[in-house]
């Protein structure tokens, strides 16, 4: 077969980029290519691969005239019938991707940053050209969300969203929860397994949770959120003390990403959380994902999985391959669309409600209990539960509040900090479901 | 508009059966249907719906015309562009939906019995008549599986299946475990919140989790795995003795689904099984269904959600209708088929292995303990702990091997009750997981 003309139910793939995800799709199609063909009926070919360096030897052999240091020919080649972009990065993989669609071309994308930032302006111009756009490796990996969410739940209102999306935290977590370690330490075992990366920002600040969370929120609720629009903490303060107590108080903590359709406002955060050790996440260790969409029907629906790694990933990339093989086929072209996005205003952290965990140092002496206690009454803040652990002249207080709005909590701990008897609030933790 | 012609992007539904899962579809259409228009472009329209006893009031009201006493009737309807059936059972449901796929028309099914017994006939006529065939809510209600599997999942080689694919039961052993009831009484409790019905046999002897076990390996295996297929044990046997023993050695009971390709053999069972606390099916609660798929890319994923219910249930009807919607607005049928099947053998329970938990009442004497180690040490079964404890005269010995084999472990029991020491085995329960 000659590579200029396309077999029938053939798809001819260009892939941008061949890094981690790239050489795990060639992988994957040479590996299990005939059985997808047995299968589906539908073949899906490589026939150009965009690299930054063409001569560099990367262990797969393509045949000669596949490989090309000019990503743009690849989106230009009339061979080219879908382009798949793993390159990562905003630019150029968005003008490449906005070329291949105004091409015609049906693409697929496993990239988190983009769709993240530019996610709506891709879905108007897929939308426009009338071409296939799927990016279900643009978050959470071989986790199957975005098909799901657009049409296991179709039927659905989503009102909410919330789960486990970064394997970074969520690994150090677990270490620091089964081995005492401290975070420094956990993280230096995640960065030495290649869990994690030399510059932990992107995860353990919560920028990738959120980057993720934004691409869902906005399938969801058909809204655009930007990351910008998730209120975002890491989970470089949490200390073993922290979870030593929650495990006392029947605790483990999590870093969450949540988003809520609350009367016509999207709520989205990313935070460290305490849930019930019984809670379904908190069975989820190490590098897993796990995400809960709530439908109104459906109920709250689970999937959980490996939210990375090369292979996963590839796992979400052949199967959007597979879907466009599929409908180009049958000649059909934007079957699943991305609809119209309706602009919703952003709800504040500040009117957010949880329970809190508070872990504070104070002096150790008759009528402290009192005072603090007074402050939260005053504010408003009802106290679900109370320990203290004396260590010579100081007394750490551990508290548990009911549920809190966000800026009574913050009115609490403001006036706690001018308490002359309070050395430090070492933790605030919010709680996730009922105290 | 009139009822005789359909609108541009809309589908006639013919709906067979209008109980617990037809009235929920009713009612999500009613609720949601605009919404999905909005965000599909998509009109479901319910034109026909087929009852036993039109007349019957049903808290549903209809345009007239459209109830009818003959199912044959919406189905040779030719107003009707797809059929649903949720009226369950083999016949008559079998003879319609072959009916309406020989006139070419869509089926949607939510019927287990049927595709469990009937699944590769069906299949094939759906093939062979080139009409979109779904069938989500055959299993697991409102979790989504089947399309993970035939979509999301479809770029892996699937070679195991495991889960809880029954909310009686484990919302049975959810309430042992919790509450320290029998199984009598936890039956009970299912039985007054609707969770169990009068004849609970087809639940709790494991014939509904091998209907769907069997259903879900058919399509992952991609070969004919009957519910007769599938080897079975329920949970009656289960104590509040076993429970207890069973979480001193840090193990939860699940009843659980497991199918495995093995060496061009399938692999199928249903059983109760102990496993480790930490396992995240061991958070798997109440009347919740939760499926692990395990791809050779993609790694392990689970999915968690309500696995019955008719609010669930009809969540998965409706999003394969709209799965068919679009493809007929596109013009396209049976754009992602069912494949060929290829008969396997099945592996029999005899050659499978695992660890074993044994619970055995002996008289309490000196040299007992060594008896029973040296059947076991005869048979080549490795024992990975004992403890024994006092109940006056007698002993219970509470045991647990290393992966065995199970004709091994027969083999053993067998020899164990030719003694005289020996009261009772009480129970054996397979371990999941190494020991």
């Amino acid at each position: 077969m000659t590579p200029g003309r396309a077999a029938p139910g053939e798809l001819r793939v260009g892939l941008l980029g061949c890094g981690t995800v790239g050489a795990a799709v060639v992988r994957l199609l040479r590996t299990n290519g005939e059985e997808i063909t047995r299968r589906t009926g539908r073949v899906l070919r490589i026939v150009r691969v965009a690299v930054a360096q063409p001569d560099k030897s990367r262990g797969i052999v393509f045949e000669p005239g596949v490989l090309t240091g000019q990503a743009a020919d690849v989106v230009a080649d009339p061979r080219v019938d879908c382009v798949a972009e793993v390159m990562g990065g905003v630019e150029p993989a968005r003008t490449l991707l906005l070329d291949a669609i105004e091409r015609g071309k049906s693409v697929v994308t496993a990239n988190k940053q983009l769709i993240a930032r530019h996610g709506p302006e891709v879905f108007a111009a897929a939308a426009r050209a009338g071409v296939d756009l799927r990016l279900e490796a643009s978050v959470g990996g071989g986790l199957p969300v975005i098909q799901p969410l657009k049409e296991s739940l179709a039927a659905n209102r989503v009102s909410e969203l919330w789960g486990i999306l970064n394997g970074t935290t969520n690994y150090i977590l677990t270490k620091m929860a089964g081995e005492g370690w401290g975070f420094e330490r956990a993280l230096e075992d995640a960065q030495r397994r290649g869990f994690a990366e030399a510059d932990p920002t992107e995860d353990v600040d919560g920028h990738d949770a959120a980057a993720k969370l934004a691409i869902l929120a906005t399938i969801a609720f058909h809204a655009p959120v930007r990351a910008d629009d998730v209120y975002r903490e890491g989970i470089r303060r949490i200390t073993p003390q922290d979870i030593a107590f929650g495990r006392e108080l029947g605790f483990a903590v999590k870093l969450l990403a949540i988003a809520r359709d609350r009367d016509g406002r999207v709520e989205a955060r990313v935070h460290p959380a305490f849930l019930p050790v019984g809670h379904p996440l908190a069975a989820i260790r190490d590098e897993l994902n796990a995400l809960f969409v709530r439908g109104d029907f459906a109920g709250e629906v689970m999937t959980v999985g490996r939210g990375a790694g090369g292979e996963p990933t590839a796992s979400a990339v052949v199967a959007d391959l597979i879907d466009i093989a599929r409908n180009r086929a049958a000649g059909v072209h934007g079957r699943v669309g991305w609809g119209e996005l309706a602009p919703r205003p952003v709800r504040p952290i500040e009117e957010t409600a949880s329970p809190f965990y508070l872990l504070m140092r104070v002096t150790d002496r008759p009528g402290v209990f009192a005072r603090i206690a007074s402050i939260f009454g005053e504010e408003g803040v009802s106290i679900a539960s109370i320990v203290q652990k004396t260590r010579g002249h100081a007394a750490d207080i551990i508290m548990v509040t009911h549920t809190t709005v966000e800026t009574q909590m913050r009115r609490v701990l403001a006036r706690l900090e001018q308490l002359d008897v309070l050395h430090s609030i070492r933790s605030t933790i919010r709680v996730v479901g009922d105290v």
